[in-house]
């Protein structure tokens, strides 16, 4: 697939939408972003970046489109986009949870054309003026297919993402998905807001302020975040984020408990099984690997792709020739 | 007073009393170390460090002397030096925890020379070939006297903190001391050891791996300390600890009803003020003051230095003439 000949349409120019708008324009691929907001338009037009108020004409006649607005105007982007959209069209979305697209997606007309993801990036600023190239790169970007009929599809998305934004991928169910996220991104956000929060509630803040060790410190930096974003994407995921959060404090009672009991060998085997999930983290071997498909089985195909997101393993290439679709992968 | 022509004895030479003999040689400064460890008294020697086996040599006519032995056996060394030790000599040492050593200094003939310190500083490894003579610069150093009658020791501790070991001295009594560094220092180890013990009870640790976010990484760091150390810490500290615990605890049970709830203004309402915890430990102003007091109002001057631990303020200088106490201070 030549990769830079592909045209681009991106709904929604703001942070995340922004940054894949501006490592489109700077590396010569032809894009149309889209925009409803007054101050954007004249922000991008101010740039040079290629940016309309016509939905229309930022989404016909494209190859890819990716839908990159807030998840709650996502359903109705869609059945506005509908019959401007052509019949070979790879749609996508960038938003932080799978279910609810994935629900959405399977009600619309487009839904043959349709491969929800989740490049897992971001700042602490929002709009298309904080936006940047290389928002991307290195990031894992999650794609969540329903089913081996979207195989080029995803064959074609997984080729973008990893040549033009520089990002791995990995699939996994919308589900899966949502319940991952919640524990290793949205949960934290819960104990570092009740740390903080409990500093203050011990009527004691500016001593504890004071003694704040580099623990304290880690413990509570991401409760530094605008609290309206932080609260909208817990609500978003919020039957899956409550259910982790029940794991934690289910941990932090055995903790509490063995404590109390003064059961200092119970106490170190759960501290022993935590420094073993954390040495993991930090020394992941990250060994790459390559994988090789037969074009006459997309069901094998398909089950490898779906499983790269239990085994922690991130796609880095794929190569479709006539005799083989080819993978590369670290993990 | 004259801090380079003291005489120092250093009881343990372990990570932390290693620290400061290293400092106390590399300024020149007369130190006698003790410890019963072979091996240690091997590496003291082949480094030509003063270290003896001897516990009356090292602290016999000594100006001061720092107890820097594990917690459990403070009672018994406090008793082992009581015959060796001068009149004069001011006394403190350098647990992690208070209200027991204060107790036992309490019961002590030694009482009246005795002033209990905690030096906020440390690192993953341990004994004296790990020691750096840098270990406390910009640390905070805590100190508990129990009474106005220990002032010329508190004066002559603050300076020797300040101007020896580059450290900052609050002050605070033996239980707050406990009460805020289980929340400052030790419960974040227990948010951070389920975190990352929920992420295995999860059933799928390798994909929570592999999505692992910022918040997931900063949450989980202090999971990475040896188990022994981090259970050593908890349980010296017990009560503290399950009590600041439940405050934590009380806060993720509100913010899970409030997210049940879908009560977004109450979650933001808790996130809003996390925020300013947050904000109010990374942009503290350090101010500097200076605070000055008639050597014949003792009471005064202790009232102030007891109170700087609730307020956060650490003292970085203490200048001793016939007319005058002057303290320096930031916070």
């Amino acid at each position: 697939m030549r990769v830079r000949s592909l045209r681009f349409g991106v709904v929604g120019t703001g942070l995340i939408g922004g940054s894949l708008l501006r490592r489109l324009v700077d590396t010569d691929i032809e894009v149309h972003g889209w925009d409803p907001d007054g101050e954007t338009l004249e922000f991008a037009q101010r740039h040079a970046l290629p940016v309309t108020g016509d939905l229309a004409e930022a989404v016909a006649d494209r190859d890819i489109v990716i839908l990159a607005t807030p998840l709650s105007v996502l359903p109705h982007i869609l059945e506005r986009i509908t019959d401007h959209i052509g019949p070979d069209t790879v749609i996508t979305d960038v938003g932080s949870t799978k279910s609810g697209v994935a629900a959405a997606a399977a009600k619309s007309p487009l839904r043959d054309r349709f491969v929800p993801g989740h490049p897992m990036a971001g700042t602490e600023h929002s709009g298309l003026s904080a936006a940047r190239a290389g928002l991307f790169d290195g990031a894992t970007w999650v794609l969540c297919p329903d089913s081996v009929a979207r195989i080029g599809h995803v064959r074609t998305l997984i080729t973008v993402i990893t040549t033009v934004f520089n990002a791995r991928v990995t699939l996994m169910s919308p589900d899966r998905h949502d319940s991952t996220v919640a524990l290793s991104s949205h949960v934290p956000h819960l104990l570092a807001g009740s740390l903080a929060g409990a500093a203050r509630a011990s009527g004691d803040e500016d001593a504890v302020l004071g003694l704040a060790a580099g623990s304290f410190t880690d413990g509570t930096r991401v409760a530094g975040t605008a609290p309206a974003r932080t609260v909208d994407m817990l609500t978003a995921n919020r039957d899956a984020v409550l259910a982790q959060l029940a794991l934690v404090q289910n941990h932090l009672s055995d903790m509490a408990q063995a404590l109390t009991a003064d059961d200092a060998r119970g106490l170190t085997a759960l501290f022993a099984q935590a420094r073993q999930v954390r040495t993991r983290l930090t020394t992941r071997a990250d060994r790459p690997a390559t994988h090789r498909f037969d074009p006459a089985d997309p069901d094998g195909e398909f089950a490898f792709l779906m499983g790269t997101g239990a085994q922690g393993v991130g796609l880095t290439d794929c190569t479709v020739t006539d005799d083989a679709i080819v993978y590369s992968s670290l993990g």
